[in-house]
């Protein structure tokens, strides 16, 4: 449960940084807004608004924990986030990448379900 | 405080109604994901997995409480929020359909921010 704990310290962290570098960007009728579900154990930063008369509503980081595991589930950004979870502390055998399908997992260096 | 208190449990009443609906049709190699920030005030439905070696991705309902109102942000499925909202006891000038731009919402008949 403590290895639990501190693999949602490392994810809110990484969401924290990166949605910092986000809002420096946006426009003001843009929020960018950090989901942070400890019940279910969702994790999302997404932009949600309007540029003029275009809607906006792009998730671009979504990651769970499922079975004690940490999945990546969407990644729209330039940053390895399988690469900072594991130098905020997360083994990579903990970590699946839920964006390549299951056949593909063994051969990523990360963990499988 | 006790309206977004009765505000919150409108939202995940019609959350649970809508997911329940969803996990008749779909796959089990698809999760339907709630997501549920009471810190932050976002809701949310979402199709997470793969098709066979296609990625699904779809959030298909995601709901706010912001500045006391509640924000359609989201709806990809064919029924009407903003009048299950209605029904579950939300007064229609406390919801904002953000799925319209900020000029075209005080002739929604809802909310403006």
């Amino acid at each position: 449960m403590e290895r639990i704990t501190q693999y949602r310290q490392a994810i809110r962290q990484l969401l924290a940084a990166q949605a910092s570098l986000d809002q420096n960007s946006v426009d003001q009728e843009i929020d960018c807004q950090m989901v942070v579900d400890t019940e279910n154990d969702h994790y999302q930063l997404l932009d949600v608004g309007w540029e003029g008369l275009k809607r906006v509503y792009n998730c671009f980081i979504h990651i769970d924990i499922k079975n004690d595991k940490v999945w990546i589930q969407r990644n729209m950004t330039e940053v390895d986030l399988g690469q900072a979870l594991v130098e905020l502390g997360v083994p990579k055998e903990d970590i699946i990448l839920g964006l390549h399908p299951a056949y593909k997992r063994p051969y990523t260096g990360y963990g499988v379900a």
